[in-house]
This record gives C-alpha cells, sequence and structure tokens, in this order.
C-alpha cells in the first residue's frame, strides 16, 4: 500500500518538523550577562555569582546560561550600575554603597554603622519591608537590587598605636572609604583614600597611621598584623551584605519558572556566601592568632564608640531631613533594629555572654 | 488539490500526537507526598514545607507536585524516620533529635546543649562537614536528611523561682524533654513529661516548678508568663534545626534537574524559615515584655551553666566511647565550635557587647 506508506512518511517528517519547533520554542534557552565588581577568581565575593549561574542552569535544564564577566574583563568594577541600568549587561553582583554618590539612598542596603548585624538584617529584608524598599530605590532606575551574599561582620582595622581616647584620633590618617570615613572626620579622624596594592607600604612608613580593609579572611594574606597590632572589633559594617542587580527589562521577558529559578538561586547563592565567609574567617583567625600571637584585639573604648554613634546619628539626620525616601528607610532600619536587638540581646548575646572563655 | 491537502491534514494529526507524546515524556510530572511532624497551620514550623513545595512546583513550572499531610492526617507526628524509610511517604519535615531513641547518632543535627549558634551550625553543615556526618547517619536508612530551617535559639525556659545556687536546682520538677532533660537530671533536676495542653495548669498548681517551651514566639500564646516570672537564657538548644527526609530511592529516580530544584527549594524554606523565626521572635518579646513588665530575664548563674556543661561533656564521652560513629561526629563539632566561636567572640559577641543597653 505506497500511498499509506508515503502518506505515513510525509506525516513523519512533518512531526519530527513541528515537534523541533515546538520543543524550540517551550525549551527558549536564554543567555544573560553579568558584570562583576571583583576581580577573577576573587575568594567568597566572586564564588557567589559562580555558585548563582551553576544553580541556575541545573535547575533550568540548561535554559538559563549566564556568562560572568569580571572586572579585569569589562574594566569597570565601580561601574556595574550604569552597565547594567543601560542593558549593557543584564545581571551585576557588587555592593549598594557604592552607588551612594550617583543615588544617595543606595547606601542603606548594605551595611550601616552601628547597624544591624547579618542575621538581623535579613530579617529585615524579608520580614521587615527592606526588600519593599529596595525596590523602590532602585526600580526608577531599570533595576532590581536582591541580597547577594554577606561577607560577615567586619573587623574596625588595624591600628599602629593604641585608642584610649577620643583625643588619640584627632588628626589619625586612616584608609577608610564611604559614609564610615564621613563619621571618622567627623570625630577628628582624618580618612584618606589609597589603592589596595600600596596599603601596607603606606603603613609600614606611616603615610597613614591605621586602616580598615575586611576580616580575617581577607586580611590575613595583607600582612597587616605584622606591622600594626591593634585589631580593633567592629563597628561601621556588622554585617556586609554585597547584591545582585539585575536590569528590569530583561527580568520582565523571563517567563515565570526562571524568574523564580533566578530568584532562588540568587538566594541559595547570597545565603551560601555568608556561611562561606564565617567559615574562611573562623579558620583564617585561626591561623592569624596562631602565627602572631602578639596581635591584640581591642574594643574602641566607650567615650570613642559614643562618639561615633553621635556622629553616625548626626550624618542619618541630615540626609533623611533632606530626603522623604531616606527618612523612610532610615526610621525603618531604626525601628527594627530597637526592636530585633532586644531579643538578640537577651537570645545570642546573653547565650555567648555566658559560654565565653575571653 | 483535494490530496495534497489530505496528505496535509493527516500529516497535522500525527504531528500534534507526535509531539503530545514527546511533552508528555520530557514534561513528566512526579507527585510527591511530604508527612510532617506539626499540625495543620503550625506557624514557622508548618511554614517550611508549604514555602519547599510553592518554590519548587514553580521552579519545575508543575513537573515537581508535593502534597503535604500535616500530623492530624497521618497521625503519626514521630513516626516520620519510618514512613519515609518504607516508602509510605517519599519526603518529611521533622527534627533530627526526635529518632535518637531508634538511631543515636541522629541526636547531632538539630542542635547540643552548650553548642553551636545557627550561624555557626549552618557553616559546619556546609563548610565543615557536616553534611557528609548526616549522610553517613542517614543513608543506612535509606534516608538523605537536609538543614530544613532553624527555630532560632531557645530559652532556657519558665521558673517559678529564681535559680541562685546549684542547690536550688535539687528536686526541681521541670518538664524538658530529650537529651537536655538527661542533662538536668544529672545535676539534681527532676524533668518530666506533660503533654503540651496540660503543660500550663501543671505549672500553675505546681505540679511542675519550671518548665522549657520554645522562645518568644511560641511561649506567648501559651501565657507561661503569667505565673513563672523568671524567663532564663539558653544553654540547651542555641540553634534547633528541623530537617528535609527523603526516601533514597524516591530521590535517586528523580531527574537531576529536579533532584536540584528540591534541594534548593529546602536551601531557600529553611534559610526563610529562620529569618521568619527571628522576626517572630522579635516581635512576640516587644509585645511580652510591653505587656508583661514584670518578667525577669536571668542568666543562669555560673556554678549552674559549669555543672550543665560538665554533665553535658560527661554524657557525650559516654556516647563516644561506645560507637566510632557518635566519637567522630562529637569531635567534628567540637573542633568545629572551638574555631568559630572564637571568631564570633571577637566579631559578633564583641559587637553586641559594645552597644549593649543592658
Amino acid at each position: 500500500m505506497p500511498t499509506l506508506r508515503l502518506l505515513f512518511s510525509a506525516a513523519l517528517s512533518f512531526a519530527f518538523l513541528f515537534n523541533a519547533f515546538s520543543a524550540a520554542a517551550s525549551e527558549k534557552v536564554y543567555r544573560l550577562k553579568l558584570a562583576e565588581t571583583w576581580g577573577p577568581n576573587t575568594p567568597i565575593l566572586g564564588d557567589a555569582s559562580k555558585n548563582m549561574a551553576k544553580l541556575a542552569n541545573e535547575m533550568s535544564n540548561g535554559r538559563l546560561i549566564i556568562r560572568i564577566d569580571s572586572a579585569n574583563k569589562h574594566k569597570a568594577p565601580l561601574g556595574i550600575f550604569d552597565m547594567v541600568k543601560s542593558g549593557q549587561y543584564d545581571l551585576g553582583h557588587s555592593s549598594s554603597y557604592y552607588w551612594k554618590g550617583k543615588v544617595p539612598n543606595t547606601l542603606y542596603f548594605s551595611s550601616m554603622p552601628f547597624g544591624m548585624i547579618s542575621t538581623e538584617q535579613y530579617a529585615w529584608f524579608y520580614r521587615g519591608g527592606g526588600m519593599a524598599l529596595m525596590e523602590k530605590v532602585y526600580a526608577p532606575h531599570n533595576l532590581l537590587s536582591f541580597p547577594g551574599g554577606n561577607s560577615d561582620i567586619q573587623m574596625g582595622g588595624w591600628f599602629k598605636k593604641e585608642i584610649n581616647s577620643l583625643d588619640d584620633l584627632q588628626g589619625l590618617k586612616i584608609r577608610i572609604p564611604g559614609f564610615a570615613g564621613e563619621v571618622m572626620a567627623k570625630v577628628g579622624a582624618k580618612p584618606v583614600n589609597i589603592a589596595p596594592g600600596e596599603l601596607y607600604t603606606s603603613l609600614e612608613r606611616g603615610t597613614i597611621d591605621a586602616l580598615e580593609w575586611v576580616g580575617p579572611a581577607f586580611d590575613l594574606r595583607m600582612g597587616f598584623q605584622k606591622i600594626a597590632p591593634y585589631y580593633y572589633t567592629a563597628w561601621h559594617e556588622p554585617g556586609s551584605e554585597t547584591q545582585f542587580l539585575v536590569n528590569k527589562k530583561v527580568w520582565e521577558k523571563l517567563p515565570a519558572d526562571l524568574q523564580t529559578i533566578l530568584e532562588t538561586a540568587f538566594r541559595v547563592a547570597a545565603f551560601d556566601m555568608y556561611t562561606q565567609a564565617l567559615d574562611a574567617n573562623a579558620n583564617s583567625w585561626a591561623t592569624m592568632s596562631a602565627e602572631y600571637p602578639d596581635i591584640k584585639v581591642r574594643d574602641f573604648p566607650p567615650e570613642v564608640l559614643n562618639a561615633m554613634q553621635t556622629a553616625t546619628q548626626a550624618l542619618l539626620q541630615e540626609q533623611a531631613s533632606n530626603d522623604p525616601l531616606a527618612k523612610e528607610i532610615i526610621e525603618s532600619q531604626q525601628q527594627y533594629l530597637n526592636k530585633i536587638r532586644a531579643w538578640t540581646d537577651i537570645s545570642s548575646k546573653a547565650y555567648l555572654d555566658a559560654n565565653s572563655n575571653q
């Protein structure tokens, strides 16, 4: 029955064509480009995007492919905001407070002096209204921002001399950028900015008297402990959150399942970066304190902390009085901090105090 | 040209049939059943599975559908281990320490007296070897276990009288189940078990002198603060992790993308439950401390804490000497705790101490 065979054969050809077309429609592959602030192979900070891209690829069965360009490629480590806004890149991984010169209200979504620790801040983001406020700040710029991983609480920095009073801070040359630098200036220190590659020599030769960098995981290899033995505890970045940036138009074109996959990959990569940072700090501090037993860990005296806290409040008041959205964010953070810290104090703090060997 | 039209029409029919068949093959829907320990609509604990199932459904575009049965349905709140092991259910949501009577080494994956706080424990799970040890314990039982959400640090409980010395604990009738109850017995108290519905009356009438429940988020509605004003800070569950259980054979039959989707949904739901618990405790403590200003928050005196810590170590030594795997887990936890707590002490603890209003 040749006619029937011909019919069947033609039908099969059509079927394959049709099927291939249909599969291509439902299995459309989305290729997105991500620019990160960090150099290639930066530990912890650079792992967040890699983990995120791998998860998104696996969960989407290859339908979401994210290429990562590090700073050596795009040459604009502090241009991520603009490149994702314009659509030159679809995604970014950076830190919100880098954009405060451009959009002042982006300052509040990394970490604030005397503010929330990482876990308190995650609760504020996801349960206390933080995500909605961040969207308010970023949406007018064709951007969405998501928590991008916490690099853990940052140390107050390395000092060549002990700080016993506010007097000891007067005229002290310290490398400390951004808002924390403004606070330091307000209490009498002289904040300066120095390229990372010149920090060690500047500290060694006395061009600066002190510097803040990150914490043990990043500080160990810099070697500051060899030349500035006083390691001050945290005040200015109690829980530094990075960010994933998304071009809003690109986001809106993704099918719903890929949006959820992307957002979920952000969250797991962020959480994973936080546990990685905790683990790395613990390991590096174990090494550092064993190899350099002369490091002297110090808290700033209450007089200094009070002055820095007063300066922080004054700067925030200034910002709040100039901008209703700044006021809304600052008040939201302050109210949430007051509420959750009361709980942290009788739970984690009480437990850590009771079990401390110090 | 009727022949061509007929051919085309037949081809189309075949094409649709073929396409429908092909779609069914690649879009196979997996329906899994999950049994949870909790009753229906239990806040926080019960939200973890709901969030997880929703995420898995959305990310898989409907290919992974998880039905949740609460305790009122399956009638076996403490039978989750057996039901998932046997395949009666594919998944479970419960807590690892509930199985210590059945498999003693499951004890170590919820929270240990004088052990790690939530963030330290997550670092141990994901970076310090905890996941591999948990697999060693569960795999022989045809089960996989994943962190299922942290209910935050638990308070030491409600006491009718202040505890000023070890003497005050002698013969004290306290509701405190499990391993922590064994510790309490070793220092002279009399741990008793009482059904949740009878706790308030038992405490009011003096059948018991004290009880531990959870923390403000769960304690507020129980009303213990009205009849036992001393609220003791944490010692026995510094970071209580729940668990997702998976039948290993079911897991192995899932395609790779759905395995990653499921594992990722577990992680996000777990992390989300932790921020939810933090937020809920902060809110409930704000309400509780405002409405009941006579609550007296107390730390156990050092003499009592030292005795409880010594008792804990003695019980752990006993377990380690009976079972090489128990020894391996206990040592892994102890070494990781020593390392990471040294960092926590100079980072979060130092920061919280310096900023405390207490």
